[in-house]
């Protein structure tokens, strides 16, 4: 009943805010998607972070949507993007880990970036940080439907003594290196002039801004103007100063004229970093609570409990989307894609499998998800799936014995009580849609393939 | 720099808030302090619950205060109250566990509770729900400073199958048990209409309403409304029926024209129940999953984590208390005896130990906690203290052995890195401060005392 009536409430302020704006179908609106790197479900204010501080988020949160069952669409760095830009599960693209700076691999030219099919459409696009999707000449943003790119090609520890490696870590601009070494300290303030400039020139023409933050990446780093900032520690400054970043950015929207005519989306590539002792206390530079964390949640990155993959979603456009929504219908990153090359007016592939469905409907005005499950697979072993209510999840333990767990994810979110022996029928019903996605994507089993 | 923008901002609409109100002070403020019972840090919505939605809860805190660092007394229903009412530590009042039905015990004639200190001032009191504080005749609340009572006086599980006793559970009026046995799916609604009957009878004369809900203590309960409406499962239904409790008694003020002059506090006894589950599978009426969550808070109700004490906390006074703050600063259960006598005009007793303290200066603008330790005692044992930034816990582990841990609580909130070791002075510290308390109050240490 209070649902019910949140929607009606949400519904209405929808209708009313139209009423105000009848000319807004006019010009196609402009995308600013602001992905941040593992950042945890639990890291911001409005997601109950009891010390670090979010006032910009938390405005975009309360005058927009908040979801509370996104998903990113893997638990690691390059297969998160790589699904992000393309609409598609990893597995379908191959990108499946986190690419290391050596690796002859990225993103496939016979992939149709988001870039790409917007700017089919007439947009203007940047990207602008952390990219890990192919870190060769023919792999770079400006290869794939990007106008203009600054940042780094992977992430900002594959460098000694975090990751043995010969190639230096670079700041580029479009094609070329531009700083070495990188002063990570001014990362975050750099991308967001950046950003700024970029939605400052773009006037009278639609654009697609993808801001990929290189924080909240181990080492962690910030701006002196943000040290001590946050009752967080030095983790606290980074996500306060990506804060900043938010506000400064809406900013400039306003200052452009262009925020009644914008979609703004912030969300995170996967879960919090995995606190491992001994490689991060290294020069005593990484302090064991200079990470993010999931929060209420079960697991963190690389991993296929909750806190691996879901990750705070707040979208924000004015006078289209409802404020004051929360919502924990299921929606995945793959959905960016879809949702936006169809606001956009521009056309979606139909030669291949889009696995992004539209969830306007949901941003706009609370309505149901557009889809029935979501399946955790990393790096090519598809290990779980849940749909509205329920998770199945199916590893192999230490000793390689094959373990069934399903989770009542709407009431057990913390995934803290395994009922499969009281459920059958649910457990037989997920593990054939298991096996039917495994057949159609080539994905591996537990159950069919080699201890790993 | 974000916070100390927010606190400019806060005082800058407060004041303007202040101006369209120069007559507040000539009334006495009104009192609703609404008290759940179980509910842990993460079962609101604005708290981060995934599926519970609690958007009246959510507005208050949005129109008001949230705090993230507020300590219930102690970890357990009986001496947390006793601590709520009296200002006291418990161990100050000697109410130091959960008391059971048939117990002899309850809360001493010479306390000086929030009821008579307002009373003495010529407010209106009424206890509305699980009193817990005494069974017997003489410890009733109409005989420690309500002018009225209605509800259970002791926990609702206290009746067989769950405890032993040969004691009814009966639903009280005053001084008379009134319902056998008690219909527990309606005391949620039934409270609220007796607590909207109160608000509507005291037009004219300052009021105190204490209401301390039932639910979400198990066994759990809700009407038939509520059956259901929540993702969260039955849980989630009796957090939402309290949420529509919450709502029901805002529109009451409304109707009564004093909310403008009126403080609503909302808070809980203690962490979540902790799930036993042979005890709870009892005629399969209680699922493991029903029963809160600290959120991304250690521990639950009964220990010394912070998911033990640490509670949600929302207070609302349009006009008076600045909107959209978000605050960690230290504030105990025992600071509303203190605010609230002090707001009303009246008098502190200053013949005993006070351990409450004005928070309203905090609750307004954001001003520093008053506080600069909190102990963490129970039920006789001093088990941790904490301050702005640290918390220092020493305790007995199953082998009787002396445990010391150290938490940067700001940093790890969630407390998963123990670093006694590499802060010995911090240590020494908080642990003379642990002395002196235990000194002062009778409260044992784990090591001075014997093992349990």
């Amino acid at each position: 009943m209070t649902r019910r009536l949140s929607i009606a409430l949400a519904a209405l302020l929808l209708l009313a805010a139209g009423c105000e704006l009848p000319e807004r179908d006019q010009a196609p609106p402009n995308f600013v998607l602001i992905f941040a790197d593992d950042v945890g479900y639990g890291d911001l204010s409005s997601y109950g972070h009891p010390t670090i501080r979010t006032p910009n988020l938390d405005a975009l949160a309360h005058e927009g949507i908040k979801l509370t069952s996104f998903y990113a669409a893997a638990p690691a760095c390059s297969p998160s993007r790589a699904a992000l830009l393309t609409g598609r599960y990893p597995i379908r693209t191959g990108i499946l880990w986190a690419l290391g700076p050596d690796e002859d691999r990225g993103i496939d030219d016979s992939e149709i970036t988001l870039a790409e099919a917007l700017g089919a459409h007439g947009y203007r696009s940047a990207a602008i940080g952390k990219w890990h999707l192919g870190a060769r000449d023919r792999y770079l943003p400006t290869r794939h439907g990007f106008d203009s790119y600054f940042g780094l090609l992977y992430s900002n520890d594959m460098m000694p003594p975090w990751v043995g490696t010969e190639r230096p870590l670079e700041l580029w601009r479009d094609t070329l290196p531009v700083e070495h070494p990188v002063d990570q300290t001014t990362l975050t303030r750099r991308y967001t002039e950046e950003a700024v400039r970029f939605i400052d020139e773009s006037r009278g023409r639609p654009f697609f801004l993808y801001l990929a933050h290189s924080m909240a990446h181990v080492p962690l780093h910030r701006s002196q103007e943000f040290e001590g900032v946050s009752r967080g520690g030095r983790y606290g400054d980074v996500i306060e100063e990506i804060d900043w970043s938010v506000g400064r950015i809406l900013e400039a929207l306003r200052e452009s004229g262009v925020e009644d005519n914008t979609l703004v989306v912030f969300t995170s590539d996967n879960g919090p970093w995995m606190y491992m002792p001994d490689r991060m206390f290294l020069e005593d530079k990484i302090k064991p609570w200079d990470a993010g964390s999931a929060g209420p949640l079960r697991g963190a990155k690389a991993g296929t409990y909750e806190g691996g993959v879901r990750v705070p979603f707040i979208a924000y456009w004015p006078g289209r989307i409802a404020p004051r929504q929360v919502s924990s219908e299921l929606a995945v990153a793959m959905d960016l894609y879809t949702t936006l090359v169809q606001l956009a007016g521009a056309e979606l592939p139909d030669d291949r499998s889009i696995d992004g469905k539209d969830i306007m409907p949901l941003l706009e005005s609370g309505a149901g998800s557009p889809h029935e499950y979501f399946f955790y697979v990393y790096p090519r072993r598809l290990e779980a799936v849940r749909d509205a209510e329920w998770k199945l999840r199916i590893t192999r333990d230490g000793s390689d014995r094959i373990v069934t767990e399903l989770f009542h994810l709407t009431v057990d979110p913390y995934e803290r009580f395994n009922v499969a022996g009281q459920h059958p029928e649910v457990v037989e019903r997920l593990k054939s849609q298991m096996t039917r996605f495994a057949e159609e994507t080539g994905a591996t089993l537990a159950s069919t393939s080699l201890p790993r």
